[in-house]
């Protein structure tokens, strides 16, 4: 397989990544050997004669990104590393998988140099690259000058079938092709085996069809002939103006007499015998993790042309900064995540007397008034820039020749969750992206890798309730805020009006380590006094004391979050009129809150007070914590239906009288 | 538009169905006009000319299937709905989006007569369509015989541009091209506009080479030339070994003077002068849902087909029933969702001395003991079938001209969600899908839409903890047992042991309202001795008391499901050696333990034992309503890891050690 000729020092360099990968998988007596011994010659290739990265510096900002969306084959990506030089001893590679390593089972981003992104959950990575390379065309846009190619960097990733099958690529692949994204181009390791066995049970597409019909250039390559795959590769940089696959035929598992081309080389190891006849096949000593000489002399080389690279990019950078300094000092700057100065300045501030709000109004009127200053802020919304009010006017649309701050990303919620991570991943960026908040479990998937990946990516979940109204109980969330609120290290944060809004934007913007999203209504919602009430800062807390008992220590607690906070304060006025001591808490992130001292959730919280209500159009899930055994909670525990939103809240029970009902029962 | 002369009578009848949605928008003040203003020729031709349906009897099995994916549009089928004589009257046209009305928002199924399925979260109708033509050949292939063609309809739909560019459509295209289910023709609404804007803003795909790529046959037509609309339906029901796409350039808001083939005719009513317009435009008179007599007489002509086809059918049923009455008695227990007689002897038993097995494993060997005896039952995982073990080696594969059982779904978790719900709605089986547990986040909208529609439809999720090991946390569900307990309608049971397993598949195939997600180890599991325990037949009542404290009321309780359920009763055993009495509950599923009566569950959790502790391996939100104010949560409150599951059970803090602790320090 392969007809051109290799040179024998490739094929040496080739084996070496091959073995490295049986071995790691043998030792650890799990993984996925059949991907790495499959791709072991596009890996090379391409990671010696295209990539353009210096392994000593992983960060280098203008260095070709490099997306394994097949996570399986990690040992792949964790052999190139280490060969090529980067901080993976040949000692991480022997803890392959084991607790506390840097080689963990699936690629992850922050535990490993070289790592661009977390994957493993196919077709998440094939959306980041789509993401990385928007990000691209952004920066570009906006720092490249004449003479001065700050940012022209290319992403290139392997894919796999399963990638190929899942929504989120084809989404990906589909505004992609429309932004003519000319500087990604995407390896397909066409094997035709998956875990069920041949991709004829399932998958007979014609891919390259398909993607030619998105708008992509294809080219089709046998995986083992090194011209051929060099020769596509140089094609599809020169074919600037579109994305590019190059389909290349493989066989997984490549050199196993028994598993190559079998389901069986995918998920497990290939024992010992079968890896001794690898090793004969491969003409490869008995030494476990062997590295020839030769063949590290080799991959060392990318060490020299990694320091040029960079060393010629830096000097390129300081000729830019004297001759453009005001952009190089904003490039400082979005590189290490600070706003402008005095940003905050920009927020704007509501007063009751404009009127009742709906909180997606106000994040829309905060967008406008930040976003013009704020250059590393930039998203849009699934088709729902109207409806979400996310769409910036006074700045342009994102295009593949123009670096606008809005992005379109289509009826495509899956990958629009990927690409925001994909431009998050520039570290120089912070994207936002909308939708309804009971879509968002279109794109959870996604919003889970934010997650682990701690990137600071904001969401705008709007009409968040039954307030939704007439669209009924498929477009209306009931369990959404519990089911984000479960994710670990995504913070969650429903605001209760217009000032909250504003707090919940800065909040959002300041948080650097983890997504945050924001969950805001469609309805109109008063905006609160806070000449009378607590400050709207005290979002900042996650959970504060927003209408105070009027003396002595509350009998009650009434807790809530976003639109049914109204409720708790016309039921504290009710009671303010009855003498009835009542303290009202404002409660927009749980987590926030828990992050905060033990001190202030009591005071707060005071573990005295035992009559304690939480109300929230949602599922009640987890609301126990706050109010405790003899506390209740007001919330919805069915689907939501089809009519005017006051005539839901009205129905589903959410009204003053039942507040100051339940109330008063526990009095 | 529309070459073609039209046949007055059917431009009447036509602008019947346009009037009629302007009206009933124009009177919600809330809806989605422009759609069906844009469809009514499409719609009129379809189910006047081709579609086999009898509205005085929504339900007659042999029906053609119709589905609206575009749910927004929901007033193009509930017109069609009234006019052809189903029981949707003028005054619930009247009462369109108004609580308890049978015209919701979007259409929902069970709601009102002639609705297939509850759509609006695009590409979800799209999918479920895909199923229904699954059932179909799964149906024919099994009950036809020559000359008794007892199942053969068509799965008709009208799908927009959303549908195209969400993920699962593409996924479900893609297994439907596979297939080749011919029976599937799909109306594409071309019109070029989505709510951002034009979809040149977008999406600039090549759809129609796009679903040739999967396999399906493509036509063009005019949405408003009703001869080519009709020879495209012809042509597609021709080509019987491919699924149809029948692209029609329309126009959204067609006749609306300033707003037709603009975004804004998308989702709000026209406003009464544009309304009058559209009446003068369409030489409409001013009475408000004004129906002429001529064209409800041509709709009505259904009712008399309608009835001649349902005859027909009924006598070919009897002569079928009397040459094949083995047969004709499964098709009628099949329909009546009656499982055959004595089906739980089958179930297989499980003994502590067969040694620790996964429940997986156990779920596997139920699937192939009870398989062959339940027809009803079919279904297949997202390429996971050897992990998840839920390919019945007994049976055959579901292919275009063979119903075997195990369907391959691919890679495609979100299509396999929507694929399950279109065969549940077949009423006559009950399907199941398999996925890892954290993949369950790709197939959540669809997970969602099973619940709201109380499909029967039960997933197999494994791979259920930190337990899976070296995959690491991309692959480690740690939020996904409380996400999916937060669905409204889901019961979700996770058991804790092969015994426990056994039990959980006889609930969840005698459920018949609503879904049931299994929730399965991938690591082995001691089987509990039920000899000295509690029968696992306790799992029916969600949470029983699996170990009895030995005497008097006990000093603390013990809460756990699944893997966590060994490491309660291990600490159950040295308590017992120390004297100190604990009760273990064991509590597979809180959905179903909270259906209990109070006093049942007050038995199981007596309100005086304060002390209580709740072990899972995964976030603790939600358990605080078992264990109280005075109890605790061992969770986990981070993302997984990557190293073998037994060293993350120890470093995560799972030990029988540290439950004895935990239980101690609060005696």
């Amino acid at each position: 397989m392969g007809s051109a000729k290799k040179n024998e020092l490739d094929q040496l360099c080739v084996n070496t990544i091959r073995m490295l990968a049986v071995d790691a998988v043998e030792k650890a007596r799990s993984g996925h050997p059949g991907m790495p011994m499959e791709a072991s010659d596009i890996g090379y290739i391409l990671w010696t004669r295209f990539l353009k990265h210096n392994p000593i510096h992983p960060d280098w900002t203008n260095r070709d990104r490099f997306v394994l969306s097949a996570g399986h084959g990690s040992m792949l990506l964790y052999a190139l590393l280490h060969l090529t030089g980067y901080d993976v001893s040949l000692e991480d590679i022997r803890q392959f998988r084991q607790w506390n390593s840097v080689t963990p089972g699936h690629p992850e981003y922050g535990q490993t140099p070289g790592v661009e992104t977390t994957t493993g959950p196919l077709g998440q990575g094939f959306s980041n690259g789509v993401g990385m390379a928007m990000a691209q065309v952004y920066l570009a846009d906006y720092f490249n000058r004449p003479g001065y190619p700050l940012v022209d960097y290319f992403v290139y990733g392997v894919v796999s079938d399963g990638d190929m099958m899942e929504g989120i690529s084809s989404e990906s692949a589909s505004i992609a092709g429309h932004l003519g994204l000319g500087r990604l181009i995407y390896i397909y390791l066409d094997n035709r085996i998956t875990i069920e066995g041949g991709t004829e049970l399932t998958f007979s597409e014609d891919v390259g069809k398909r993607f030619e019909a998105y708008g992509w250039h294809v080219q089709k390559v046998d995986g083992y002939d090194h011209g051929q795959i060099a020769s596509a590769l140089s094609a599809a940089k020169e074919a600037a103006d579109k994305p590019s696959l190059i389909i290349a035929r493989t066989h997984i598992g490549y050199g196993s007499p028994h598993k190559q081309d079998t389901a069986s080389a995918h998920g497990e190891p290939l024992g010992p015998e079968e890896a001794l006849l690898v090793r004969k096949r491969f003409n490869w000593p008995e030494t476990l993790f062997h590295v020839p000489r030769e063949a590290s002399a080799r991959f060392r080389t990318c060490l020299d042309r990694g320091h040029e690279w960079e060393s010629a990019w830096n000097r390129l950078f300081d000729a830019y900064a004297l001759e453009h300094p005001d952009l190089a000092e904003k490039w400082k700057a979005c590189h290490e995540g600070k706003w402008p100065e005095g940003w905050e300045k920009d927020l704007p501030r509501f007063e009751p007397g404009q009127g009742p709000m709906a909180t997606r109004a106000a994040s829309g009127k905060v967008l406008e008034a930040i976003a013009p200053r704020l250059y590393a802020l930039l998203g849009g919304a699934a088709d729902l820039a109207p409806s979400t009010k996310t769409f910036i006017k006074s700045l342009g649309v994102i295009k593949v020749d123009h670096g606008g701050k809005n992005v379109h990303f289509g009826i495509r919620e899956h990958a629009m969750g990927g690409i925001l991570n994909g431009m998050a991943l520039s570290k120089a960026l912070v994207p936002y992206g909308a939708t309804f908040l009971v879509f968002s479990d279109y794109m959870r998937p996604s919003i889970r890798l934010a997650a682990i990946m701690r990137l600071p990516v904001i969401y705008v979940f709007t009409h968040d309730s039954i307030g939704v109204g007439e669209d009924g109980p498929t477009h209306q969330p009931v369990e959404h805020l519990a089911a984000l609120r479960a994710i670990p290290q995504l913070v969650v944060v429903r605001p209760a009006d217009a000032g909250e809004t504003v707090i919940g934007w800065k909040l959002a913007l300041n948080r650097k380590h983890g997504p945050t999203a924001l969950i805001l209504t469609r309805q109109k919602l008063p905006v609160i006094d806070r000449t009378r009430f607590g400050s709207a800062e005290g979002l900042q807390k996650g959970g504060y004391i927003l209408a105070e008992e009027p003396q002595g220590p509350p009998q009650a607690l009434i807790l809530a979050s976003g639109s049914e906070v109204h409720l708790a304060l016309a039921a504290y006025e009710k009671f303010l009129e009855e003498g009835v001591s009542v303290r009202v808490v404002s409660m927009p992130s749980w987590e926030v809150f828990e992050a905060q001292d033990a001190a202030y959730r009591k005071e707060v919280l005071p573990a005295g007070v035992k009559a304690r209500l939480a109300i929230e159009a949602g599922v009640p899930m987890g609301w126990d914590r706050y109010v405790g055994d003899q506390g209740k909670v007001m919330g919805i525990e069915r689907f939501g239906a089809s009519a005017p939103g006051g005539v839901l809240f009205e129905k589903f029970g959410f009204t003053v009288d039942a507040v100051v009902a339940a109330v008063k029962e526990m009095l």
